[in-house]
């Protein structure tokens, strides 16, 4: 298995778009995108646990009910939540889409991302139509990450290819994700498409199981967002015997899967809102993997712990206290922290209390912008990873004042 | 029931004081506080349910077994936490508490907050005993207060007069807490002292119940801190007959508690690190208290809200955000919300819709340092407050180099 170029056109059968139909004021911000598979594909996905959910998920789960999907619509600049009229504005979205693009209506996958609680006026999205089809390439994926951000700084696509059963596969996917994550469940706006066959019940254990490991471990700043969807298309253009039970074909497809999500994962937390730095919590040592989660999503969690890594400042005593309050059943006289980046790493806590060590080299490996914190529970061989970033005057910046 | 000043020495045998000793390099910033009763106290206290727990708490705990004591001393500048000689030096400040003022050391409440995981020297704290205990005075509670604080920026302390069986009773409090303030049980530190007579188990019973809907609903950061600790001495000095039972006397202690605890509860808020304004949370219309409770705390802990509110950004689709995602059974479509300050009241959300209203007089409203987010559940009667702040580029900056 290899990365591979492409993003959501890598695998056959799949061509995507983005422009600017002006939803948002800024011309040259592009915001509504989509993809289309050449033919019906299998389909699954997850989405939020917030109780207030955007209109667009109410439509797309009626949609992928019966497994399948061919085509998948997305506007950025307004979330389309709280607002009365939001699931007949999503289901025209659907069916726009679909009388521009031949794809039935009920095989349209729609999200919407953005400010929550103002009416999305459908005229833009119509009368962008047009052009949004026209622009459809089989290698245009590029356009289609971008249409879909908001306060990204930077686009996530990325692609691998894969073999089943002597066939060569695909798999490619998309993100946005900078704010207001902290995904339960499913998250953030992820579009993944693929060109192996496998049924929509094993897409949809394989992604749901996925999930678990990746997106829902990210945390940018605590709040799980009301428009959370990962989604998957599997149109089976790439030949391979149809994957309908968890066989070794199975595990290859979660590989893939796998690979493509960690990118996505480690792309959304480097770009949270107002991030400096990258920051992943590596738990070893649990007695078993809900403990090293809950240890590892309460660290990266932590608010002054996220303010001591944007000050490069080695506050392990934060990190301590993290744990304890996390709720994880742990003996916080056994655990180790070290820090590690690319400039090498050093130990900082042993057996629960602070060991001597150089204020100048932590300094220097803190000052890199991709920072492990390791903690050893020495309890057990489970391990977890959590993502998530610092936390910045930026942050509070962007956040102050988002609606303008 | 009234408001007086004075303190924790407003109720009659309460000495206090508070000086520089050393711990902190600041010379003009007081670190260590003592309080003395004149004789023995009923004594009860709560603490963070953290499993990393500092020194003090595990000898605090003990010395008040037995339903006593009889003076609290506290330093700042350094929590003794995750130290392998923090129980020996915090028995130690016991120790040299009781030789310096004839209390027995088995009667002393010992805290201590600062940074983690560095060793606390005693040898300040011995040498500065005689003057904190020469400076000892009945009026002298400011100094106590100010010696407790960190990054506090405003020293808190209330005092109330009531009365009990037709005997003038008083109580008094000081707090610090600014930061790592997400209290669970107990929070930050607070000393309480009253001359009202009160059996240890009544005591502890009126504390305990107060702190759920006190203390337990601020959040600053979402972090709960390893030291954690609110604890009331009653000396009896005011000669009411000892409250034994829950009757009329104990509902009037309990009364003046919640006075005292609320102004200490909105002064801790308003004073989180760096803090601009206050931000209460009031439910209404819940189906229970737990629900209120939930919704009530999870709008005060959203990071994104916190940012708007810093922004004086009317976005109440992040209050509907953090309800959804709070766990709460709630009917988002029952939901209504409002905010309001001196300047007024506004409506923004109806039914869990939007409703037009005027940004300007939003902006006036929420420009003023005390605000009030207004949400009522329509589903029943029960009530909560949950109180905070907004979050600032100054909470960043305060927490980016803490240790420096």
């Amino acid at each position: 298995m290899e990365y591979i170029n492409g993003g959501v056109c890598a695998p056959k059968g799949f061509k995507a778009s983005g422009i600017h139909c002006g939803i948002r004021k800024n011309k040259t911000k592009r915001d509504l995108a989509l993809i289309v598979s050449d033919c019906k594909a299998s389909a699954a996905a997850i989405y939020t646990l917030n109780l207030v959910k955007g209109a667009p998920i109410y439509v797309t789960k009626d949609n992928i009910s019966d497994g399948t999907a061919q085509a998948m619509i997305c506007n950025s600049g307004n979330a389309n939540t709280c607002n009365a009229d939001g699931v007949e504005i999503a289901t025209k979205m659907c069916e726009i889409t679909a009388a521009a693009t031949g794809v039935a209506a009920k095989d349209v996958i729609v999200a919407s991302t953005g400010v929550i609680g103002q009416p999305l006026d459908i005229t833009p999205i119509a009368d962008g139509m047009h052009q949004l089809v026209s622009e459809l390439g089989y290698d245009n994926s590029t356009n289609a990450a971008e249409a879909i951000m908001t306060t990204d700084t930077a686009k996530k696509e990325f692609a691998v290819s894969f073999t089943l059963g002597g066939k060569e596969c695909r798999m490619g996917g998309i993100a946005k994700g900078s704010g207001m994550i902290h995904p339960n469940m499913a998250t953030m706006l992820v579009f993944i498409t693929t060109d192996a066959a496998i049924s929509p019940e094993l897409l949809h254990k394989a992604l749901y199981s996925d999930a678990q490991k990746s997106f829902n471990m990210i945390s940018i700043d605590g709040d799980t967002s009301t428009n959370d969807m990962v989604s998957v298309m599997a149109n089976g253009m790439a030949g391979n015997e149809t994957i309908t039970e968890e066989n070794e074909d199975f595990e290859a497809f979660k590989k893939a899967l796998a690979m493509i999500t960690e990118k996505l994962c480690r792309a959304i937390a480097k770009d949270g809102e107002g991030a400096t730095k990258l920051v992943e919590c590596f738990v070893s040592g649990g007695k078993d993997w809900h403990t090293a989660k809950t240890v590892a999503k309460s660290v990266i969690c932590s608010s002054l712990f996220k303010a001591a890594m944007f000050g490069a400042d080695a506050n392990w005593g934060r990190v301590l206290c993290a744990i304890g309050y996390s709720g994880a059943d742990v003996d916080v006289t056994k655990i180790d922290v070290s820090f590690t980046s690319e400039k090498g790493t050093i130990e900082v806590c042993k057996d629960g209390a602070g060991v001597p060590f150089s204020e100048e080299k932590a300094k220097e490996i803190l000052l890199c912008d991709e920072i492990k914190v390791n903690v050893n529970l020495n309890d057990g061989d489970s391990t977890a990873v959590a993502r998530g970033c610092d936390l910045t005057y930026d942050y509070v910046k962007i956040n102050g004042d988002y609606r303008t």
